[in-house]
Protein backbone atom coordinates (compact mmCIF):
# COMPACT_ATOMS: atom_id res chain seq x y z
CA UNK A 1 0.00 0.00 0.00
CA UNK A 2 1.51 3.27 -1.30
CA UNK A 3 2.01 5.98 1.38
CA UNK A 4 -0.82 7.67 0.15
CA UNK A 5 -4.43 9.11 1.26
CA UNK A 6 -6.05 9.88 -2.17
CA UNK A 7 -9.84 11.08 -1.04
CA UNK A 8 -10.73 12.21 2.08
CA UNK A 9 -14.44 12.18 2.53
CA UNK A 10 -16.61 14.26 5.04
CA UNK A 11 -20.05 13.23 5.77
CA UNK A 12 -22.49 15.92 5.95
CA UNK A 13 -26.31 16.20 7.12
CA UNK A 14 -26.31 19.65 5.10
CA UNK A 15 -25.02 19.38 1.76
CA UNK A 16 -25.14 22.79 0.03
CA UNK A 17 -24.67 24.57 3.31
CA UNK A 18 -21.24 22.59 4.12
CA UNK A 19 -20.21 23.59 0.14
CA UNK A 20 -21.46 27.06 0.83
CA UNK A 21 -19.44 26.91 3.56
CA UNK A 22 -15.87 25.76 1.77
CA UNK A 23 -16.65 27.88 -1.04
CA UNK A 24 -16.69 30.83 1.72
CA UNK A 25 -13.24 30.59 1.78
CA UNK A 26 -11.87 29.81 -1.35
CA UNK A 27 -12.37 26.63 -2.07
CA UNK A 28 -14.57 25.60 -5.83
CA UNK A 29 -16.25 22.20 -6.40
CA UNK A 30 -17.72 20.43 -8.97
CA UNK A 31 -20.85 17.86 -8.86
CA UNK A 32 -23.02 17.33 -6.28
CA UNK A 33 -26.50 16.74 -8.46
CA UNK A 34 -28.87 14.86 -6.68
CA UNK A 35 -27.26 12.11 -4.15
CA UNK A 36 -23.53 12.58 -6.03
CA UNK A 37 -20.80 14.01 -3.74
CA UNK A 38 -18.94 17.20 -4.46
CA UNK A 39 -15.72 17.04 -5.19
CA UNK A 40 -12.53 19.73 -4.60
CA UNK A 41 -9.28 18.90 -5.87
CA UNK A 42 -6.90 19.82 -3.26
CA UNK A 43 -3.26 19.48 -4.34
CA UNK A 44 -2.53 16.22 -5.58
CA UNK A 45 -5.80 14.24 -3.60
CA UNK A 46 -9.15 14.87 -3.26
CA UNK A 47 -12.09 15.78 -0.48
CA UNK A 48 -15.41 14.93 -0.87
CA UNK A 49 -18.62 16.01 0.70
CA UNK A 50 -21.41 13.20 1.11
CA UNK A 51 -24.73 12.42 3.02
CA UNK A 52 -23.19 11.40 6.28
CA UNK A 53 -25.47 8.37 6.51
CA UNK A 54 -25.10 7.23 3.16
CA UNK A 55 -21.07 7.06 3.65
CA UNK A 56 -21.58 5.60 7.35
CA UNK A 57 -23.49 2.88 5.67
CA UNK A 58 -20.53 2.63 3.00
CA UNK A 59 -17.81 2.51 5.25
CA UNK A 60 -19.54 -0.38 7.08
CA UNK A 61 -19.38 1.74 10.20
CA UNK A 62 -21.97 3.11 12.89
CA UNK A 63 -22.57 6.62 12.94
CA UNK A 64 -21.60 7.87 16.79
CA UNK A 65 -23.26 11.31 15.75
CA UNK A 66 -20.03 13.22 17.00
CA UNK A 67 -16.15 13.62 15.94
CA UNK A 68 -15.11 10.35 15.44
CA UNK A 69 -11.54 11.13 15.95
CA UNK A 70 -10.07 12.37 13.01
CA UNK A 71 -8.97 15.80 12.83
CA UNK A 72 -7.71 17.89 10.09
CA UNK A 73 -4.93 20.64 9.25
CA UNK A 74 -4.67 23.40 7.25
CA UNK A 75 -0.89 24.83 7.40
CA UNK A 76 0.08 28.40 6.34
CA UNK A 77 3.40 30.25 5.78
CA UNK A 78 2.38 32.58 8.92
CA UNK A 79 0.70 33.51 12.08
CA UNK A 80 -1.30 36.28 10.12
CA UNK A 81 -2.68 34.46 7.15
CA UNK A 82 -4.08 31.74 10.93
CA UNK A 83 -5.74 34.82 12.11
CA UNK A 84 -6.93 35.87 8.45
CA UNK A 85 -8.51 32.01 7.79
CA UNK A 86 -9.76 31.79 11.48
CA UNK A 87 -11.65 35.19 10.88
CA UNK A 88 -12.89 34.22 7.15
CA UNK A 89 -13.92 30.81 8.32
CA UNK A 90 -15.94 32.50 11.65
CA UNK A 91 -17.75 34.49 9.05
CA UNK A 92 -18.58 31.81 6.68
CA UNK A 93 -19.98 29.87 10.01
CA UNK A 94 -17.57 28.12 11.73
CA UNK A 95 -17.33 27.64 15.59
CA UNK A 96 -13.79 28.78 16.89
CA UNK A 97 -12.54 26.39 18.87
CA UNK A 98 -9.49 27.86 19.91
CA UNK A 99 -8.94 31.55 19.07
CA UNK A 100 -5.17 31.71 17.13
CA UNK A 101 -1.97 31.67 20.09
CA UNK A 102 1.15 29.88 20.08
CA UNK A 103 0.99 26.22 20.67
CA UNK A 104 3.23 23.73 22.76
CA UNK A 105 5.12 22.42 19.90
CA UNK A 106 6.12 25.91 19.09
CA UNK A 107 3.74 27.05 16.12
CA UNK A 108 0.31 29.40 16.17
CA UNK A 109 -2.35 27.90 15.44
CA UNK A 110 -6.20 27.96 15.87
CA UNK A 111 -9.73 25.14 15.92
CA UNK A 112 -11.99 25.93 12.99
CA UNK A 113 -15.18 23.84 13.36
CA UNK A 114 -17.12 23.63 10.13
CA UNK A 115 -20.90 23.90 9.89
CA UNK A 116 -21.15 19.86 10.12
CA UNK A 117 -18.88 19.91 13.46
CA UNK A 118 -15.83 18.59 11.50
CA UNK A 119 -12.58 20.51 13.22
CA UNK A 120 -9.35 21.73 11.48
CA UNK A 121 -6.64 23.63 12.95
CA UNK A 122 -5.43 26.47 10.86
CA UNK A 123 -1.61 26.55 11.41
CA UNK A 124 2.12 28.00 11.04
CA UNK A 125 4.46 25.37 11.83
CA UNK A 126 7.87 26.72 11.37
CA UNK A 127 9.11 23.32 11.35
CA UNK A 128 7.78 21.80 7.86
CA UNK A 129 8.31 22.79 4.62
CA UNK A 130 5.73 24.55 2.94
CA UNK A 131 6.04 25.47 -0.58
CA UNK A 132 4.37 27.60 -2.96
CA UNK A 133 2.08 25.83 -4.01
CA UNK A 134 0.38 24.39 -0.59
CA UNK A 135 2.41 21.45 -0.42
CA UNK A 136 3.77 20.41 2.91
CA UNK A 137 6.93 18.02 4.10
CA UNK A 138 8.16 16.87 7.51
CA UNK A 139 11.68 18.26 5.92
CA UNK A 140 12.63 19.76 3.14
CA UNK A 141 12.62 17.94 -0.10
CA UNK B 1 -8.02 29.34 2.27
CA UNK B 2 -5.75 27.63 -0.26
CA UNK B 3 -7.60 24.53 -1.52
CA UNK B 4 -5.64 22.09 0.38
CA UNK B 5 -4.95 19.43 3.26
CA UNK B 6 -2.07 19.17 4.76
CA UNK B 7 -2.31 16.95 7.72
CA UNK B 8 -4.92 14.10 8.73
CA UNK B 9 -4.50 13.04 12.38
CA UNK B 10 -6.02 10.03 13.22
CA UNK B 11 -6.63 9.65 16.77
CA UNK B 12 -5.44 6.38 18.64
CA UNK B 13 -5.42 4.37 22.04
CA UNK B 14 -2.59 2.23 21.03
CA UNK B 15 -0.03 4.12 18.98
CA UNK B 16 2.65 1.49 18.90
CA UNK B 17 -0.51 -1.20 17.59
CA UNK B 18 -1.56 1.44 14.93
CA UNK B 19 1.85 2.50 13.84
CA UNK B 20 2.63 -1.31 13.52
CA UNK B 21 -0.40 -1.65 11.28
CA UNK B 22 0.52 0.71 8.76
CA UNK B 23 4.39 0.00 8.90
CA UNK B 24 3.01 -3.65 7.84
CA UNK B 25 1.26 -2.26 4.91
CA UNK B 26 4.79 -0.62 3.79
CA UNK B 27 4.44 3.23 5.38
CA UNK B 28 7.25 4.32 6.97
CA UNK B 29 6.93 6.67 9.90
CA UNK B 30 8.86 8.88 11.47
CA UNK B 31 8.78 10.29 15.43
CA UNK B 32 6.44 8.99 17.93
CA UNK B 33 8.53 9.41 20.86
CA UNK B 34 6.80 9.13 24.49
CA UNK B 35 3.89 11.52 23.75
CA UNK B 36 4.53 12.51 20.63
CA UNK B 37 2.78 11.66 17.04
CA UNK B 38 3.76 9.61 14.24
CA UNK B 39 4.08 11.19 11.28
CA UNK B 40 4.19 9.82 7.78
CA UNK B 41 4.71 12.24 4.56
CA UNK B 42 1.97 10.75 2.36
CA UNK B 43 2.61 12.66 -1.12
CA UNK B 44 2.30 16.41 -0.41
CA UNK B 45 0.87 15.79 2.50
CA UNK B 46 1.04 14.38 5.61
CA UNK B 47 -0.96 11.64 7.96
CA UNK B 48 -0.29 11.61 11.81
CA UNK B 49 -1.01 9.11 14.71
CA UNK B 50 -1.75 10.38 17.84
CA UNK B 51 -3.48 9.58 21.27
CA UNK B 52 -7.22 10.26 20.86
CA UNK B 53 -8.13 11.68 23.93
CA UNK B 54 -4.84 14.71 23.25
CA UNK B 55 -6.63 14.94 19.87
CA UNK B 56 -9.87 15.44 21.36
CA UNK B 57 -8.71 18.27 23.80
CA UNK B 58 -6.49 19.85 21.18
CA UNK B 59 -9.25 20.18 18.56
CA UNK B 60 -12.21 21.19 20.77
CA UNK B 61 -14.64 18.72 20.29
CA UNK B 62 -16.19 16.07 22.38
CA UNK B 63 -15.16 12.63 21.16
CA UNK B 64 -18.00 10.48 20.33
CA UNK B 65 -16.07 7.23 20.71
CA UNK B 66 -16.79 6.04 17.40
CA UNK B 67 -16.67 6.88 13.63
CA UNK B 68 -17.50 10.83 13.13
CA UNK B 69 -18.15 11.19 9.82
CA UNK B 70 -14.96 10.52 8.00
CA UNK B 71 -13.40 8.15 5.63
CA UNK B 72 -10.34 8.16 3.39
CA UNK B 73 -9.43 6.14 0.51
CA UNK B 74 -6.86 4.89 -1.02
CA UNK B 75 -6.73 4.56 -4.94
CA UNK B 76 -4.80 1.72 -7.08
CA UNK B 77 -4.32 0.99 -10.68
CA UNK B 78 -6.61 -2.01 -10.57
CA UNK B 79 -8.71 -4.25 -9.37
CA UNK B 80 -5.88 -6.49 -8.48
CA UNK B 81 -4.12 -4.34 -6.18
CA UNK B 82 -7.79 -3.78 -4.46
CA UNK B 83 -7.63 -7.47 -3.66
CA UNK B 84 -3.87 -7.38 -2.63
CA UNK B 85 -4.08 -5.00 -0.32
CA UNK B 86 -7.67 -6.12 1.29
CA UNK B 87 -5.91 -9.44 1.78
CA UNK B 88 -2.60 -7.76 3.00
CA UNK B 89 -5.01 -5.39 5.65
CA UNK B 90 -6.87 -8.11 6.51
CA UNK B 91 -3.38 -9.89 7.47
CA UNK B 92 -1.87 -6.73 9.61
CA UNK B 93 -5.31 -6.84 11.91
CA UNK B 94 -7.83 -5.01 9.41
CA UNK B 95 -12.01 -5.64 10.22
CA UNK B 96 -12.71 -6.18 6.51
CA UNK B 97 -15.82 -4.02 6.05
CA UNK B 98 -16.77 -4.94 2.65
CA UNK B 99 -14.86 -7.71 0.62
CA UNK B 100 -13.53 -6.36 -2.51
CA UNK B 101 -16.82 -5.92 -4.95
CA UNK B 102 -18.00 -3.42 -7.97
CA UNK B 103 -19.45 -0.42 -6.49
CA UNK B 104 -22.42 1.51 -7.58
CA UNK B 105 -20.35 4.36 -9.47
CA UNK B 106 -18.84 2.04 -11.70
CA UNK B 107 -15.40 1.15 -9.55
CA UNK B 108 -14.45 -1.68 -7.66
CA UNK B 109 -13.45 -1.17 -3.69
CA UNK B 110 -13.43 -2.80 -0.61
CA UNK B 111 -13.47 -1.30 3.06
CA UNK B 112 -10.82 -1.97 6.01
CA UNK B 113 -10.96 -0.36 9.01
CA UNK B 114 -7.68 0.07 10.60
CA UNK B 115 -7.23 -1.51 14.46
CA UNK B 116 -8.51 2.30 16.05
CA UNK B 117 -12.31 1.51 13.85
CA UNK B 118 -10.82 4.17 11.26
CA UNK B 119 -11.70 2.72 7.89
CA UNK B 120 -10.50 3.19 4.30
CA UNK B 121 -12.31 3.01 1.16
CA UNK B 122 -9.42 0.82 -1.12
CA UNK B 123 -10.88 1.92 -4.74
CA UNK B 124 -10.07 1.26 -8.48
CA UNK B 125 -11.70 4.18 -9.49
CA UNK B 126 -11.52 4.30 -13.40
CA UNK B 127 -13.03 7.31 -14.18
CA UNK B 128 -10.14 8.87 -11.71
CA UNK B 129 -6.68 10.28 -13.02
CA UNK B 130 -3.96 8.60 -10.93
CA UNK B 131 -0.30 9.19 -11.64
CA UNK B 132 2.45 6.69 -11.25
CA UNK B 133 3.74 8.66 -7.92
CA UNK B 134 0.00 7.84 -6.63
CA UNK B 135 -1.28 11.48 -7.39
CA UNK B 136 -5.07 11.80 -7.78
CA UNK B 137 -6.74 13.79 -10.18
CA UNK B 138 -10.98 14.67 -11.29
CA UNK B 139 -9.69 14.84 -14.44
CA UNK B 140 -6.21 14.46 -16.47
CA UNK B 141 -4.22 17.21 -15.25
Amino acid sequence: MRQRVSLITLGVTDKERARAFYEALGWRGVGGEGDDPVFFQAGDMIVALWDRASLAADSCVEDSSGWGGVTLAHCVGSRDEVDTITDAARTAGARVGREPAGTFWGGYSSIIIDPEGHPWEVAHNPGWHLTPAGAVFLTEA
